[in-house]
């Protein structure tokens, strides 16, 4: 019997990865991902066979997933940080779900970005946080803006994901506006790019100067709350215990 | 120069470790813990030194560390999940601060519990999420329940950990009262006890049951948003895309 893995491989640098999500490729005969992705880790692994595909083509990456299982071969699809979050483990399984597959899936999950860009900027979500995708391909923005009303409301740390595309430059701008009505323009703000990849870099910032910095799709931005503040160049966002 | 290292061991099985959590802890001369992460792992590594500590011992932990390291020693500091989310990260970073101390320290993120829970309940976080602890030792109750209110009005996937200790019976009672104020009581609930460990078990429920399964300090319970389903014994919030 074929399986299918849907294997996070974390920020896309082999230390940050998962035994298990090493181990799942390896077992698999074809490797099936985002072309981007594909790329980080295909050096790893110079004997495997690696299908790319392009974005948005998600419902037809895991019918060839599918596919591929179908003709008995053990088939790892992978997703960047969690296959669990925003990732494909949602999409594999609504699809076996429809075709009624009785093939095997393991979801897989990684280190999400969440995680790598925290531990880059020391330490800002050592307490309750809420991420927030402002990509509205298949959310309506209405709902994006009321999360982050209500995330800022409840005082969250807020990680955001895919702040800006080349077609959506302002969400940004209006998430720091709706923040802004609950925390102060004080409060810190983490800009990481390229969290455990080649370029990565990341800056230390407040909401007030956010707007300042290079923000794209590469870019994962974490603000604190209200508790949260900044020393000696790390971000850290206290859990309580007394220090005397 | 002696390192510091804080390492996020992940659910505790060595598949679901990173390598560089791995390697971190290989290069440590002493590997510092809460006794029950340490005792998760002890075995992994057998010609290490541990130091195990007590729950509530955090600061003494920490400082435990700096100690160690002032004597010319790498140190590994354990957390189990990610070290960067309720880890250790945090107060060791604030306590390095206070000393003024120069020795570096790497927070080294891990697989964390919502994570590992997720990914054996199916894909119940593909869309935005918040986590939120119920441990009061150090945060206001009615600051955990207006999260939990914020929280639901806004629609999250919201993950919960610590939902009940010996002390705090009834808090999870009132969470799901204040959930229910927003959500169905059909709405899908993952409740993971032990994930990724010895003893592993779940169980899928929905709000209105929820309460009549096993629920303790090991415990993490993934509560859906208005969009999650619950097919083929797998709980699946659907991220929008079209399936014909």
């Amino acid at each position: 019997m074929p399986r299918i893995y849907v294997v996070g491989i974390g920020p896309g640098n082999m230390e940050d990865m998962t035994d298990r999500a090493e181990k799942a490729i390896q077992d698999a005969d074809v490797i099936v991902g985002y072309y981007t992705y594909i790329k980080l880790i295909k050096d790893y692994f110079p004997h495997k066979e690696f299908i790319e595909s392009g974005m948005t083509k998600e419902v037809e990456r895991c019918e060839l997933v599918m596919k591929l299982a179908g003709e008995g071969k053990n088939v790892a699809l992978i997703s960047s940080g969690d296959s669990g979050i925003y990732g494909m483990a949602g999409i594999m399984l609504e699809l076996m779900n429809k075709s009624k597959s009785q093939i095997p899936v393991e979801v897989i999950p990684g280190i999400t970005a969440a995680s790598s860009a925290a531990s880059i900027l020391g330490a800002p979500i050592m307490h309750d946080f809420a991420v927030i995708s402002l990509s509205d391909l298949m959310t309506p923005l209405e709902l994006i803006y009321k999360r982050l009303e209500c995330a800022a409301e409840g005082d969250f740390v807020i990680c955001i994901y895919n702040p800006k595309s080349k077609t959506r430059c302002d969400y940004i701008i209006k998430a720091r506006d709706i923040i802004l009505k609950y925390s102060k323009e004080s409060t810190p703000v983490g800009i990481v790019r390229n969290a455990g990849r080649e370029n990565e870099e990341y800056n230390i910032t407040d909401l007030k100067n956010m707007l300042d910095y290079k923000i794209d799709m590469f870019t994962v931005i974490i603000i604190g709350n209200s508790s949260t503040y900044i020393e000696n160049g790390k971000i850290i966002t206290p859990r309580g215990y007394k220090i005397d």
